[in-house]
């Protein structure tokens, strides 16, 4: 999918939600247990019910993989019936790979070529040769770690940087996730780029637009962790949107009965249209 | 597996050398490719092969995912394999995961539950509470990237770190991996990590060594990619040997044809020999 199309799809729905499929056995409703596939069946209720409120599917790798080959197999059922059922919809393999480049080529073939992903989120902690493998394929995109939402972000990302050994040019002192911003812009193929950027820090959107101004930002943060859609909208939205915001746990597990489809989409439904009025007042 | 157990295998093996399984069905054998499994029975000759040459077995999963559920299915069958059959042998899962501390919590029932692996690698750039659900498992070792042996290495890990917003104490300016290695064993069970640093830059182990002097460290990066065992060996050894030497391509790939595995053994031996060696120097 092009980023044309994305923002097509965002303007079509007047929204740009992103549902994160985090399937937990602990938490989904027991009556699916009894089925032979309870991650897929609860994935594929949350997607029937919400399809046309969202414009993206967020399945977090690790809930699958915490379930061995079963969990790799509702995994690749998940992203089949999205890709045959709903093919407009963009998807996000939230995976955090990343490695020295044969490697990261390999994890690119296993999410762009084997599971048809649209997009991979990848830890740019290895650098351009991490990364690159990632970015030579057409019409996929990868999705920087920048600024995450968690209290951990601020271990090492907002640390300062101030010259010295890296080879990135640095002619003034600025935290390291604007270093990854910045020399991730000088790689090849960078316009396949995306980037992870935390709601709960919506003060920092300000600064990430001067350097990534027509990038699409996945935020993640909203819901469960507290962050506000208003406010990331306010300094994080560009003249093309520019938003992949994502809700996990307030929207799927919003009720554990077998109601839980229905009351996902009320609370999809709440987001959706939430956006729907951001987006009319900017237009 | 206890680090007490891993340095008495070292002792008994009189090598601390860890085997890369990255088997990629482009260079493995073509005879394998008529069996029903070919990434499973070429780890499985390589294993046979080598086991008592080598201390540690790093299946890369990137090469199992890109074959999908088969090949999930084939990193199950060669992490069981090699529990069951050497349970006195080291395994790590060269996975390079880190997320949120409740997706991390689920990577880590992923390696350490499911697939019962020793180890995993984990990136370090979301900081601790991305790590610490890794470093509750009792036995288990986390291995956070620290220098890696690629060339991207340079683009953020060297990077001098000089003050700031971040919460770590900077009295100084630093590399970021020194700050990654410093802020990480502020964490919760940090006596469960390991480090991977890169063979490549073997004059970097001595600053290395100032500040993780007792924990072990995986060396990528001798043969393929060109670095010194000797040279890593007089900088990076401790008192309890502390290094892991990973060897991947230049071992299991030493030989396409019906003979790989007798020259994958050629191969670790000439390492083993040459580890052998280096020991008994020290001693």
């Amino acid at each position: 999918m092009t980023t044309q199309q994305l923002h097509e799809q965002i303007l079509q729905k007047k929204s740009f939600l992103c549902v994160g499929l985090d399937p937990d056995l602990d938490k989904i409703p027991p009556h699916l247990l009894e089925t032979e596939d309870p991650v897929f069946e609860f994935n594929k209720a949350i997607i029937d019910a919400t399809h046309d409120l969202t414009v993206a599917y967020k399945p977090n790798t690790a809930f699958f993989e915490a379930y061995g080959i079963k969990g790799w197999i509702s995994l690749q059922k998940t992203i089949s019936y999205i890709n045959e059922k709903f093919p407009d919809v963009f998807t996000i393999a939230d995976a955090k790979r990343g490695d020295i480049g044969n490697t990261s080529s390999m994890y690119a073939k296993a999410f762009f070529e084997d599971l048809q992903f649209d997009s991979v989120t990848v830890a740019p902690y290895m650098g351009k040769d991490s990364v690159e493998p990632f970015l030579a394929f057409e019409n996929k995109h990868t999705i920087i770690l920048a600024l995450t939402s968690n209290e951990g972000a601020f271990d090492f990302q907002t640390l300062t940087i101030n010259g010295g050994q890296g080879r990135a040019e640095q002619s003034e002192a600025k935290e390291l996730y604007k270093q990854v911003l910045e020399t991730s812009k000088t790689w090849k193929n960078s316009e396949n780029l995306m980037y992870v950027v935390g709601a709960t820090k919506a003060e920092y959107f300000t600064e990430i637009r001067k350097i990534v101004p027509d990038s699409f930002l996945l935020v993640p943060g909203i819901g469960a962790q507290g962050g506000s859609l208003s406010e990331v909208c306010k300094y994080g939205m560009n003249d093309k949107v520019g938003l992949l915001v994502n809700s996990a746990r307030a929207i799927i597990y919003a009720s554990n009965g077998t109601d839980f489809a229905e009351k996902a989409r009320e609370e999809a439904l709440k987001v959706q249209q939430e956006m729907e009025s951001i987006l009319s007042s900017k237009a």
